[in-house]
């Protein structure tokens, strides 16, 4: 508790560079950006305007997503009975160690009689009850989500990667077949890589886990992986299959067309605040956030600039047209009518990652134009005011393109094929991104590349490539091609 | 525990009639209409799709409103730490009993240091946490919002009304004069009435609660009351004014325009899942459910109706004209396609209370015309499929306005003015509604008042009248002129 605390008293007065220390500069930015700063309970975050307008336009683009192709948001208990908690072995083996126990309630603060854990995630929960709801076949497929937060105790920490509480959303689906539970766990996948690409402007690569990896109970994972600027990948998705492991833990069965009981086929996946975290260090540079414009709280900030209080009647008037004009056209934007010095306030927004700037004086009202900063180039650009909103809904939309295509520039530059553990292990000594490599699928081998190359492990599995070439471990002939990295 | 339990297992066959057990039509009708259950986890729901897209639709309008006034949206922590839940003695006074504890967490469920509280309502962790944010009055105001669910350990239950988990949003402002924060809690009290009144077609009565009513630690509550179909009165949303009481527990102050330390003015306020259950109390009959189409998850339903292939595939062809009008006009529909009754299927849109709906044959399709029935006036009309999106959207309206008019004549054949005590009490031994009275302002008056009158309370203070006559119990002149019910 003490260093969070600590932590919390001292405002950040400068951002680290990211180039002297990735760690020190994420946190200085998160905080300085007015995103987000632990909360002084051990591990729990209060998140902050600016980074939950962030989630919640995540949250906005999946859940059209979802809605679209059927699925329905529920509603359920966040406390969940120990004796549900445990009934699928290899589950609660997953999150038993990091369960938050409500023991006692009440005024006399009376033990209760079973302690109810405060959810990790809903799995057990939702089978249990969505029993109730499958009869027939009729009544399947369940296609059941939820927008919540949960509660897991972690004991490292770290703004919006990792904390006690995140805020997530669970989808969890009842079907009646393996092909029609599978079909989900890939189109959610592919909902995923829109929110990863097109909305966070994040390249992933997408595909299985290996065994080692899949979530507990799950018969297959799929993830999806992104690269941090700081060379470390992190997991921006999973969407599990079960088969019907849960289904037969809890028994959640339904009458088929001949007349037959037969067990449910489930899957769950989530995304979580988690992705906030991401776009800070996909796209951030010493100066601070860079937000992807579909994501951003501010696409577009105008910096009056006046010297007296004539010229600023003059750009104020100005100003007042071109707000108009943005807001007709959907920009969100915002005036920093703040007293403080053009300069800082330049600093302030591109600290905070704002796409587009309008820096406005009282010649540009003269004249019809405004100046342009983009937060990418940082180039200067005199455009006219007349059609602004159009112009900038088209710089904002290429503005997106481009910090996509710079993170993929650096994915590529970051990615690597190797054909021998030696080469793997002196690659990850010098430089992080993913390593491609051969794999015979073999647990032990897995295990070796973790142990040798410090903590590095298989991310994904290629989907689409045939495997070519020896196991870098054992030298048998590989089965997959997989992504190796350290990661988040 | 068991209650519940037992209730979940046996489906709901009939709805029992409301004017036969109005508590028992109320679960039944919500049950049978799938918007909600109890999760056998004791006291805490599970609110299925249909009564959680009522709540999503009132929590997009309200969000909608106070961002409009520059409210914003943050993620305070779940759980609170023991001693600050306890600063404000009032405060915790009004919540310790109803607080749940976590006490353990981890692998071997150790005990922890300090006991943490799964929040019952989040000033205490606000406040705390807001301090960093507030230096000077230029910070101010502070105006913090979050959506999430809050657990208090009540002993009684009551599905959307009383559980143990509710979902709610939760407002918490801070300002640098009183007044701001007066108006502050004036204008979220607009919101509410707005969302009451023009979104859940449900009439208020606004105003202050007497002293014995008011918020723990608040130094006001405004509040809005509904009646209900059986008579008793519904808490809509309370704004709580605190004047300085909360700022001087948590240190919350800042430095005014002279320089000087001040103590914050703050005010909180919420609205909750409650909300649903008094939409389905105040319109609702023996059919079932009847749904402003503001609110309404299904505004508009389409029942096919076909003997034989041919005359299905002629309807089907129809009515994918239809659906595509009503996609492009906005309008939330369903066409059932499902293997039943036609019969069957009306008294399933009537119970779940979807505004209108239209019946597809044949002969429809020939002549280019559909029949709708309104669930108010359940008479059949034809009406020409051209033009059907303007159409319905029109009568939707029509409808939202019809569904206020009818709740309003209800309120005011149920609403009454008396000038004794005596008559109060004789009144409430017949029949429920509001009635309104003079008082003099005396906790001992509005005691007796309860204590006599079988639990009748004074729901709200006339914020217009002067008063006129004597108090009902002491005789005195009276200072407020008040309005009694039974509450839920």
């Amino acid at each position: 508790m003490k260093q969070e605390t600590e932590e919390q008293q001292d405002f950040v007065k400068e951002v680290t560079k990211m180039s002297d220390d990735f760690d020190r500069w994420y946190t200085d930015v998160i905080r300085k950006a007015e995103m987000a700063d632990w909360s002084g309970v051990r591990g729990m975050m209060v998140v902050r305007p600016y980074g939950w307008a962030m989630w919640e336009a995540i949250t906005r683009a999946f859940d059209d997503m979802i809605k679209e192709s059927g699925h329905e948001n529920w509603a359920f208990p966040l406390l969940i009975p120990q004796q549900l908690l445990i009934k699928e072995a290899e589950h609660i083996e997953g999150f038993g160690p990091e369960v938050a126990w409500v023991t006692r309630a009440g005024a006399a603060k009376e033990e209760l009689e079973e302690p109810l854990a405060v959810r990790p995630t809903s799995e057990t929960i939702v089978g249990h009850l969505i029993r109730r709801y499958i009869q027939s076949h009729r009544d399947l497929p369940k296609l059941t989500n939820q927008w919540n937060s949960v509660v897991r105790w972690e004991m490292r920490s770290r703004l919006f990667l990792r904390s006690r509480e995140f805020w997530w959303q669970e989808g969890h689906t009842f079907h009646a077949s393996a092909q029609e539970a599978r079909d989900e766990v890939a189109l959610i996948l592919g909902y995923y890589r829109s929110i990863a690409e097109d909305w966070l402007a994040v390249p992933v690569f997408g595909g299985k886990k290996s065994p080692a990896e899949t979530f507990a109970g799950a018969v297959y994972t799929m993830t999806l992986e992104g690269l941090m600027r700081d060379g470390v990948a992190l997991q921006m998705g999973t969407s599990h299959y079960f088969g019907q492991n849960f289904a037969r833990a809890y028994d959640i069965s339904f009458s088929n067309k001949d007349n037959e009981r037969e067990l449910c086929y489930s899957t769950s996946w989530g995304i979580s605040t988690r992705l906030v975290g991401a776009l800070v260090m996909a796209h951030g540079d010493d100066s601070g956030l860079i937000v992807p414009p579909r994501i951003a709280p501010i696409q577009v900030v105008i910096v009056p600039i006046h010297r007296d209080p004539e010229s600023r009647a003059k750009v104020e008037a100005f100003i007042g047209g071109l707000a108009t004009e943005l807001k007709a056209a959907g920009i969100r934007h915002r005036v920093d009518w703040r007293d403080e010095r053009p300069g800082d306030k330049y600093a302030h927004w591109e600290l905070k990652g704002v796409p587009l700037r309008l820096n406005v004086g009282a010649r540009d009202a003269d004249a019809g134009t405004v100046e342009m900063v983009d937060r990418l180039s940082r180039q200067r650009v005199s455009v006219p005011a007349s059609g602004i909103g159009r112009r900038l809904t088209d710089e904002l939309e290429a503005f997106q393109k481009k910090l996509f295509e710079r993170a993929l520039v650096y994915r590529r530059e970051n990615t690597f094929e190797l054909a021998t553990l030696d080469e793997v292990v002196a690659h990850f000594k010098e430089r992080g991104g993913f390593v491609w490599v051969p794999w015979s699928g073999d647990t032990e081998c897995e295990e070796r590349i973790k142990a040798e190359a410090g903590g590095v492990t298989i991310r994904t599995i290629d989907p689409d490539a045939r495997p070519s070439g020896k196991c870098i471990v054992c030298g048998k002939p590989a089965e997959y091609r997989v992504a190796l990295a350290k990661a988040y």
